[in-house]
């Protein structure tokens, strides 16, 4: 990264006023089949880390004569070279934060453990103990600051965190977030029934404490930081209402929290799991057939989550591997959307996810890390375990030995991408705010600059394979800087050791 | 690593002929099931890098107390404190290198690229124009080097390569593998058919050019290294013949190979293709009956194979994705072994293969990266994909909604790092040499000592689940030590920037 202007260059992104203009090969999502790849743009990113205008340039121009150009552009832009920051990426190339929708921040300790379990044993074996001490604040600061730092270093500009049942470390998860620089809903977890004894809550007060925790950022600023919270159009980390899944909420508290999320507008973002393991799926439906007499809706999970109000335009239902046509109606109809953790669903044996038709159907997907459900931090390997997946529903389901045309379409590159940048933002009803390159929109950005031993680049490679490299090869070494809304937040590049 | 002894520590490893002393917790496999972790063991590496015992220590003991417990264990030896140099491994632990059975050096400049096709179209498009230029031996060369420093890098401590049909470059490989201290098979691709113009060859050079590959490893020493290879019971680069797969193969070639394995004691290994694409075996079902006058051999991919020689004790077939009973037997009972390269039949839509069928059949079974049909460098990420295809193989097919007990047992983790060392080691016809650390085998081994952001650790945990943080977590940088038949030749211990 190289930089001019008349002031040193503040990490590659604006601390003051002044906007950016940075030169740069590009790589965006337009829609689901179409991934944009300019081989050098320019892009003005103001003081406030808004995208004010993108212009392709012509990448065979010599460096002398692209400055040119860009002096030009920005001349017929009406800015001068004093009123910006010119930041020139000279390898690699720009591309949208990566969204995680679904991931369950005090589980990270817990990454690569339970492997050979699913996931009803996994939650009282490995998760349950762990979560419950999350009472602890200090425990939880140590957590947390781990958390947000090594997914903003994976290229997260998004997360959508579950926390636990704490109130107050809950609210500490969200003050790190703004703190550290990410964006993020944060989610205090509501369960009052079928968990143990330590980790479970009486359904008045776990509604007491997330309102409680809701009434925490309505405060104008968060008062811990020395950085004042800069005026923008949407806060940077919002609250969501997160009960934990059916099995582990009363009708009462599904209700309660149904009335929550809609008394004010824009409702108030929800999510939850769904239909995630066979076990899961016939536990729910028994237990709610059971206790409402068995009508109609208690008989899908879908149906169920429909019946109390939960399911609407904000509302994220994490994984949906078992769905019937039925339950895919239900998810259509009330505008809700599926975070598709593909690492999770292999790493406790749950099922693969049926992407595809969801696609098909307009429903709204992201991708998530579920860690540590799945084993990994960051999105890069979401994707690439929701490729397989998708790649493993398209296999013949008849005789191995006769070639047979695919059951489903893969999920092609174009796809996958989408998936992770503009799926995640309108999962998360920020597709107007994020999610590409489009003007207006806030500058949430990666900076690919290829370091690390996964991209083997060869001289003279295209943007198209140099960005397929990273999405298969890539790793936290190769992200030279990661933005949220304008602002530098991690990233290699100025970290050299020579 | 802390040392102690009166001479400097050697890169943690002997370069004298003085033995060292490994202390340290150590996870190695026993069986197929049976993964045996000892808190903390001395263990002994000769001079000449073999293990010559291993004895578990009281991990209990507090520092001095295990000081004097390690001498004891010495003198009941009749080893002095002058003899050998001793190594404390203060974090992590020891485990046996990994084992790549199937890869393609001349591909890796392509890891990443292809994701979107299968596999006729990817090797007629990505691979055939890539392996073509290692007719030149200073791009070789270049290549090379780099894939053996990453896969050393990565812990495989044993790789079986693909080269391309040219001899000379081949060759290049083979000194570079022993220069850089890497265990390998390489081998020359034979194809005389099917193959571009450009890169293909008569039938009676190729069995010329192999047999000339053949001849360079009959010299005494490779002459142009200064360092003198050591004198040891197995030379650690070995040729392997390397019929491409039976599409690029006539069978006078086929014939000439398997005559040309025949023809020394122990016969010359063979690695070749088998069942990996559903459009692949119906092709090389077709040809063979045509040619052949449909004779029953014809019908199968490993009918073809058998009839021509191919199958035996030495020889690993890669895939083995589109298998039926009877080629699972003639497998058997030819004693030929299977490389499982689950990445690249994710990433090239290959299909999902049956390990644990040919694992209940007493098949050997080892893993391979497939680079770059695979798109990662390195076994850890071949044990996840593995994993993955297990469980895929064990959902229930019927409906998604009914619980169901799985169609297969997914593999387990002890299964997993088996077929990853021990396993590989087999299937190499090395099981006595390698593989695990057993007295009397060569020391092969990883110092994994977490350092990388995929290992999210905390304070206290046993070393059980530091080993799977590590399976699910892990990277190069989580690699200390990497050493080969007792000598370090990558690993990141030493190399800190402060
Ligand atoms: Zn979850
Ligand atoms: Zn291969």
């Amino acid at each position: 990264m190289t930089t001019t202007s008349n002031t040193p260059a503040s990490n590659g992104g604006p601390n003051s006023n002044k906007g950016t203009v940075y030169i740069t090969p590009l790589v965006h999502s337009l829609s689901l089949d179409i991934l944009e790849f300019s081989a050098l743009s320019a892009l003005l990113v103001d003081g406030e880390g808004i995208i004010q205008w993108v212009e392709p340039l012509d990448s065979a121009l010599p460096r002398a004569e692209r400055e040119k150009e860009v002096h030009r552009v920005m001349a017929d832009r009406g800015i001068t070279s004093d009123q910006v920051e010119l930041v020139w990426l000279d390898d690699g190339f720009l591309c949208p934060g990566l969204i995680d929708t679904h991931t369950h921040a005090p589980q990270y300790p817990n990454l690569g453990l339970g492997s050979d379990l699913q996931l009803l044993d996994w939650l009282e074996r490995i998760t349950f103990p762990t979560e419950v001490k999350f009472g602890n604040l200090e425990y939880a600061r140590e957590v947390y600051e781990e958390v947000i730092r090594r997914s903003l270093n994976a290229g997260t500009t998004t997360s959508c965190y579950y926390a636990t049942i704490h109130e107050e470390s809950t609210k500490l998860l969200a003050d790190l977030c703004i703190h550290l620089g990410q964006r993020a809903f944060v989610g205090k977890c509501n369960m009052d029934r079928n968990c143990p004894a330590t980790y479970t809550e009486a359904t008045e007060s776990s509604i007491a404490s997330t309102e409680a925790f809701l009434a925490h950022f309505d405060k104008p600023t968060v008062p811990t930081y020395s950085e004042p919270v800069k005026p923008s159009r949407l806060p940077l980390v919002q609250p969501i209402l997160t009960p934990r899944f059916a099995i582990s909420c009363t009708p009462s508290l599904l209700s309660s929290l149904a009335a929550l999320s809609a008394s004010r507008t824009p409702s108030i973002p929800i999510q939850t799991h769904m239909s995630e393991n066979p076990l899961e799926c016939a536990w729910v439906t028994q237990m709610f057939a059971d206790e409402t007499g068995a009508e109609n809706w208690g008989k899908t999970y879908a149906g169920v989550y429909e019946h109390y109000g939960l399911l609407g335009p904000g509302t994220i239902l994490a994984h949906c591997v078992h769905l019937d046509d039925e339950q895919r109606e239900i998810i259509r109809r009330t505008g809700a959307g599926v975070s598709h953790c593909p690492g999770s669903n292999m790493f406790l044996s749950s099922g693969a996810a049926k992407i595809r038709e969801l696609l098909d159907l307009d429903i709204k997907v992201g991708l998530g890390t579920d860690c540590s459900g799945g084993p990994s931090i960051g999105i890069l390997s979401a994707i690439r375990s929701a490729s397989y997946i998708s790649k493993f529903n398209s296999f013949p389901s008849s005789s191995d030995l006769i070639p047979s045309p695919p059951r489903t379409r893969p999920l092609s590159t174009p796809n996958l991408f989408y998936l992770a940048t503009m799926g995640g933002a309108a999962l998360c009803r920020l597709e107007g705010s994020i999610g590409n390159f489009l003007p207006g929109k806030e500058f949430d950005a990666l900076w690919v600059r290829p370091r690390g031993p996964g991209m083997f680049l060869r001289k003279g490679e295209g943007l198209k394979e140099i960005f397929e490299k990273w999405i298969w090869g890539g790793d936290d070494r190769d992200l030279g800087a990661v933005w949220v809304r304008g602002k530098r937040v991690a990233g290699t590049a100025g970290k050299e050791t020579g």
